[in-house]
């Protein structure tokens, strides 16, 4: 018999009425015909609630206690979806990640998962249960309770679609699936119907918050089908799979704007062997996540050299510079906070060829001023003025199609 | 080094000042040079949130996840003491049943505990770490999450000292410790200095609410010193010991009225053996718990049978003397809601005499009808007019001189 793993986020079973509605969905899947196994996240504002709890007594809290705190809201939420579906009349039985034996190293908060003891669950499975696992925790060997991190819910359910050879993992959201790009930003994003977990990394990466990178990355290894899908509507929504020939077809998935991030660019550096070394062990010493990192010569002496950071960073980054700022000769330092990241991505930028060319073009005609440009094999990231993000990213949207379906695209010329 | 357990109750640490005055005393007790276990219940109305929550979904919810829903309670609780006694400067951590391995049977909702593992907890108070358990709760063999029933987290208390080794167990509550009597009834009543677990245990299955007969049970089995004390003042409150000799110059330590009763008769039952086992069994079959068994013979061929139980249990105790009664050839069923029962408990009923007598005469005295009359070696109890309770309480009070310590009573003539 067939397995399908069905992941509820917290506002999918935010109160009794959604736990009801998710406990349907679920019915419906075992009447197909399926072995069902949920993972469920905390309700709604259980965990924030939480956090506040912790933080009114310890400003800073033990990260071990932390997570033995946080691991109670996922507790609750599955035995309460195995209650809801046994007033249904449907036998299921729920487990906590220790129960599962989730095993992961010991890093509290943000823990990796090691194993996962797939028997107990398939033993359930096998008696006709619907099986109930607590999403975001594990334990480790000393049998401490650890957690994920962000998107662990996510991670919880891919990894076990892998460890119980599921047919497909089914994330259940409070959008209807993945969009060629934020709906906010542009109105007449379309749905897409399939995306490789390749364009879904890098979506993710650049914001796309509907699926945790870490969650897709671990599909991708595993090779598990993901489904993004609504809560709240019975309908298709979007397949995150291994890239199949057709999708080379699409030269563009979708498009991002990343907004809240800032440059840093260190102006006349000395431009000596283990300068760039000694100012990036400085950012990394400060726990500053850098990204696009350029550097251009300006002289045989001199070089420029410029990064991006998360907003949340910036004031630790510039300490950090300005710290290392007389000892690699720096001219100035300068910060751009008032910037935006545009991105496209494609797994048939591949094939193709002329995708910059075109996104250069409309972003000119839609008189979008470029700062700089970086690449990846599927991905193409230009930095523009914040105020004028909306507009580059409605031009984007428009020459690449962006608002019809993938397979009504005209192909690039 | 010795080892104290502390057991605090849900209003003890209902919330953050609450948790941190609770932390406040396992430092004092830090500082007096003690290792210091921490048992905690969950936080103030926490419990009957998780039980409502449940109800919504499921009127009828499946025990084993019952208790994976309300263990959250407690591992919250003590996640949160461990964060605050480490913003005090001081080394926590917290366990759960399971990390502990408080092995219970699989009973869900009422288990019992077979063992426990108090290796993990001394290795980490020889770290000099405070320890905090999560009261309530163990898991079986099979690694399901058990609870313990009510009262449960004194019992946990209990059992750890015991397990420990340690020198007390100290059981923090809202009150300053055991009174003669209810205080709401009998406003000069004494606290008590010391009292055996005998007579506690009289007390406690007397409605005497301020610590569970099986805790109490469970100390006098591992001769566990217990100490019952206020949260709020720092105190002497009342010790529950074994039984010393001067105790016994207390006639009697404390007494009780319990006003959530009724009585049950049956009149004119034919007097054949296995008429009796016949009606009883058929209460059992209710689940009816059946208290005071009175039997009287009114001619050769006819008996009076009366029986005692909890106004919970009045509608199903009915139905089940309805439905037997053509069988035992029974005259009339009565049942009595207007009763209460008074009580007086003291081991030095073992070797005193005219107890009882005092008792009666007070009562005359007081002018209360007494309706019916049952005794235990330490316990004397009679079943009174609900409107004459109070009165009768006081005047046993007086007579027995429960509004002085036990020190200062005169003895009996």
């Amino acid at each position: 018999m067939a397995i399908i793993v069905q992941k509820f986020g917290g506002t999918s079973i935010a109160d009794a009425a959604k736990i009801r509605r998710a406990a349907e969905r679920v019915i419906r899947t075992v009447k197909d015909g399926y072995q069902v196994v949920v993972v469920a996240s905390a309700r709604g504002k259980q965990t924030d609630q939480l956090v506040s709890d912790a933080l009114e007594l310890n400003p800073n809290p033990p990260k071990r206690e932390m997570d033995q705190l946080l691991s109670t809201g996922e507790q609750q939420t599955v035995s309460l979806i195995a209650m809801a579906l046994d007033a249904m009349g449907h036998d299921a039985i729920s487990f906590t990640g220790r129960q599962i034996r989730m095993l992961t190293d010991s890093v509290h908060t943000n823990a990796r998962i090691k194993s996962i003891e797939a028997e107990r669950i398939h033993k359930q499975l096998d008696k006709d249960k619907i099986v109930i696992v607590a999403g975001f925790q594990g334990v480790d060997e000393s049998d401490n309770i650890t957690t994920l991190g962000r998107g662990g819910s996510d991670t919880t359910a891919v990894a076990l679609a892998a460890a119980l050879g599921a047919e497909e993992c089914e994330i259940y959201t409070d959008v209807d699936g993945i969009h060629t790009t934020d709906p906010r930003m542009f109105k007449n994003a379309a749905k897409i119907k399939e995306i490789s977990y390749d364009e879904m990394l890098e979506l993710s990466s650049l914001g796309a918050g509907v699926i945790h990178t870490r969650a897709v990355g671990f599909g991708k290894k595993y090779d598990v089908k993901l489904h993004i899908r609504s809560s709240s509507e019975d309908k298709e929504g979007t397949i995150i799979t291994h890239e199949v020939p057709q999708m080379e077809g699409v030269v563009v998935s979708g498009a991002t704007v990343q907004e809240d991030m800032a440059k840093i660019g260190l102006v006349g550096v000395d431009n000596i062997p283990g300068n760039a070394a000694k100012i990036f062990a400085c950012l990394a010493k400060a726990k500053v996540v850098v990204n696009d990192i350029v550097q251009t010569e300006v002289s045989a002496k001199k070089a420029n050299l410029s990064f991006m950071i998360g907003l949340s960073d910036l004031a630790a980054a510039k300490k950090a510079a300005e710290g290392i700022k007389d000892e690699v000769n720096c001219e100035r330092i300068f910060v751009r906070e008032d910037i935006a990241e545009i991105s496209v991505v494609g797994v048939g930028m591949r094939t193709h060829y002329g995708v910059a060319d075109k996104m250069f073009s409309a972003l000119a005609e839609a008189k979008v001023n470029i700062d700089s440009i970086t690449t990846s094999e599927i991905r193409i990231s230009c930095i523009v003025d914040k105020d004028q993000a909306k507009k580059a990213l409605e031009a984007l949207c428009v020459v690449f199609g962006l608002d019809k379906p993938a397979d009504q695209r005209g192909s690039i010329s």
